[in-house]
């Protein structure tokens, strides 16, 4: 039998909780933004020993307020933008995506006690943060990117 | 009552699967490694469209080859190099971290069909990938990256 989606699920829980004072989904302007990620019990100051040395850190999180029903499988217009074509849900970066997950590359502003406070999180007011890792110059892309004009004036606004 | 770790979870499930070379966890020279990522059902070519016109993704996937047991939600030496100094799960990139998610950022070899041939992925043979994201350069870091000595000299050979 062809192995399917639901062939392979794992439980994946909150680490941490974003405060920001965005609550609601707004597609632009997320630059100036800062917010602040509490760590939940049982994860202390010690999970984010030596986390100041790095300039930057990739937040993974859940998109928890999108309804799984309105999960995209196939293609979409992003933003339901008609100057722009129709892409793959993974060839867009759109929040009602399979398994739900955002991923944001931050500027770490402060870490104090169990709380980094960040500029620059795409996410809203009591998203769950799933995973927090250090950015390495080493993990970037290696070599240019390239990628299609849409995404570029669909991103020129965003930060 | 404290939110703890436990008071949200989510079901999460593989998009696809990793088939590679390597099927063990080796620490370095991935830059090399060719691998593909081939979706599962119901994920098609239509979730793809588009793709090939990027020239990198980011992956996540699921390091389902690590114990729970084994995950730790505190500090510890990278690599345990008695070099380096101890720090926090989330100030390093290792497997064995809370809900054990992976990201690699891999170039894009070529998109057929419902796979995508791709370089650079530190993932092992039979890993379950649960998103892809194109990598626009505007998501990167905005701002000069800072990190510390030893992380540098982790990530020497990596690629």
């Amino acid at each position: 039998m062809t192995p399917t989606e639901n062939d392979q699920i794992w439980a994946v829980h909150a680490v941490g909780t974003v405060t920001s004072t965005r609550d609601e989904a707004i597609d632009d302007n997320w630059g100036s933004v800062q917010a602040t990620i509490t760590l939940l019990d049982p994860y202390g100051p010690e999970s984010l020993l030596g986390l100041a040395e790095f300039s930057h850190i990739e937040v993974l999180y859940v998109f928890d307020r999108v309804d799984p029903l309105t999960v995209n499988r196939g293609a979409r217009v992003p933003r339901n933008n008609p100057a722009w074509p129709s892409v793959g849900i993974f060839a867009q970066r759109a929040k009602n995506r399979p398994n739900r997950l955002g991923l944001a590359t931050c500027e770490v502003v402060s870490v104090e006690g169990s709380t980094i406070v960040v500029r620059g999180l795409d996410a809203i007011d009591g998203t769950p943060v799933v995973d927090i890792k250090p950015c390495m110059i080493e993990f970037g892309p290696r070599g240019t990117i390239t990628q299609p004009a849409w995404s570029h004036e669909l991103m020129a606004d965003y930060y």
